[in-house]
């Protein structure tokens, strides 16, 4: 599935200079004989130029895109959307790879696929990122052995493809293909829907508070971690859902089943059951966490 | 709601040579002039004595704790609640201080009401833990700073409650009085709750999974945290919440409806609303989470 490490570009413009943009011109920085941002925010902008992350800095996307010969889009879905609907298609030479790294695939493909004819888009995914955003944290090993997933639009050439792949292995990340609808599905699964079960956890608790402050008080490392998610950026998170509404619908209700199986175990006191239903999900879980350290520690 | 640091035993006996009854030992091992373990595992009983942590270790419970004037039960909820209404208050001197630290309150409570007059018992919940279990895991720092609730059965007199103070004291964690059934009600919102999110969580992945196998290979540091609780251990986790379902069942109604809440929000695609319903639970987060991790580092 990989395609080379043989990726070269002659100018790469990498729109939106946060985390994840960053990270990615620091990555490519070699493969690159010139790299120019496209940002809006004139820190964002200074900070990369005085760091060496980019070679050039604007917020002008039709003058940061229209030399490129490799664009990727490192901005919120919506944006992405925006972009590949209104303007981008216009501003870019015949030839370019257009890429880009948003959260839900389908939407974006559908839009990639009207791009004039000559422009060779695939859709990108990175399952990476930190805590922390901005650029002033990014850090060229963000996509280091981290899923990256490819989405072909109803156009994508094969060349199209191997070009993507040596850039993901550029990246030295792991590369999965497959449908934009496929995609958004698994990712419903493993990041939509366990977000919005940390906020609704924290909306109870919040309305416990406000009866009992001291739930706040004794909460412990279980909720840290369950909580966690819901202190993600709100924006960013509803325009991610809003773009996936579908599966993120149809995984709450494959949930559901499974949370009211717990609970009819529970309420019955039915404890065989109740052992016959959580032994699986924790060895599912031993099992993956053991895999998913072990990628981590071999950078993989 | 301190009570002083002035925790003194004679002969203190630890039931249960775990995590947390050998990590008892060790933060008062300097305020008993004798410990005794009262263990079922041979391994636990040489390893707690030939590391000092305990002076004494028998697998009879009513020669372990025949000769305390303090015992602290720190077994499976089952086992305390069985031992509570089978044996040990015909074991115990007159006098003796009794204290457990089973994670549900009402049943146990219940129980220790019960006991001969002449015992002084009280219930006792740490919020504390680790990912490890077993006395060779054990740490005399692991109570502190941390919540330890305190709960009065129908007969706990004040010097009884003043006695568990100063235990809470000389393991430096911070004391919390409740009643059994309030205690119970906050941990099923921060404890039960969320092992059981993280439990449907895992399964609704794994059905997945079956068809896709791709989805545990693209899940990542989100689901990594919101899937460690469904790691526990099964057998603990259906006791505890067997002696909690009124208050857990109650919980999981309350999620259903936050739940519920912002599901009609997405499918909906009312943008406004939903950030309304995101925000605030984002807030509480980051604000209980700054509190938390400002305790965790100066030792509260």
């Amino acid at each position: 599935m990989t395609g080379g490490t043989g990726f070269q570009s002659r100018h790469l413009a990498v729109v939106g200079l946060g985390l994840m943009g960053g990270s990615l011109a620091r990555a490519l920085r070699s493969h690159a004989a010139v790299i120019t941002g496209v940002e809006a925010n004139p820190e964002s902008r200074e900070y990369a130029l005085a760091q060496g992350i980019v070679d050039h800095a604007t917020d002008d996307l039709r003058a940061g895109v229209s030399e490129a010969d490799t664009v990727i889009l490192c901005a919120p879905v919506r944006i992405i959307q925006t972009m590949l609907e209104k303007r981008i298609g216009s501003y870019l030479r015949s030839n370019t790879l257009l890429i880009d790294i948003g959260s839900t695939k389908r939407d974006i493909c559908e839009a990639m696929g009207k791009l004039p004819v000559g422009i060779h888009a695939i859709g990108g995914h990175p399952m990476t990122g930190k805590e922390v955003s901005g650029v002033a944290a990014s850090d060229g090993a963000l996509y280091r052995g981290r899923p990256f997933v490819l989405c072909p639009t109803r156009r994508t050439l094969p060349a199209t493809r191997l070009r993507a792949l040596s850039l993901v292995a550029a990246l030295e990340a792991v590369p999965f293909e497959m449908e934009a609808q496929r995609h958004d599905h698994l990712v419903a699964a493993i990041s939509h829907l366990p977000y919005i079960l940390s906020a609704a956890l924290v909306a109870t608790v919040d309305k416990q508070g406000k009866s009992d402050p001291q739930v706040w008080e004794l909460a412990a490392g279980g909720f840290r971690d369950m909580s966690r998610l819901a202190g993600q950026d709100v924006q960013m998170m509803s325009d991610i859902m809003s773009t996936n509404t579908q599966a993120v619908a149809t995984l709450l209700a494959l949930f559901r089943v499974q949370l009211a199986m717990l609970e009819a175990m529970l309420v019955s006191r039915d404890d065989q059951q109740l052992a016959d239903f959580l032994r699986p999900a924790r060895e599912a879980r031993l099992e993956w966490i053991q895999k998913y350290e072990n990628g981590a520690k071999n950078g993989k």
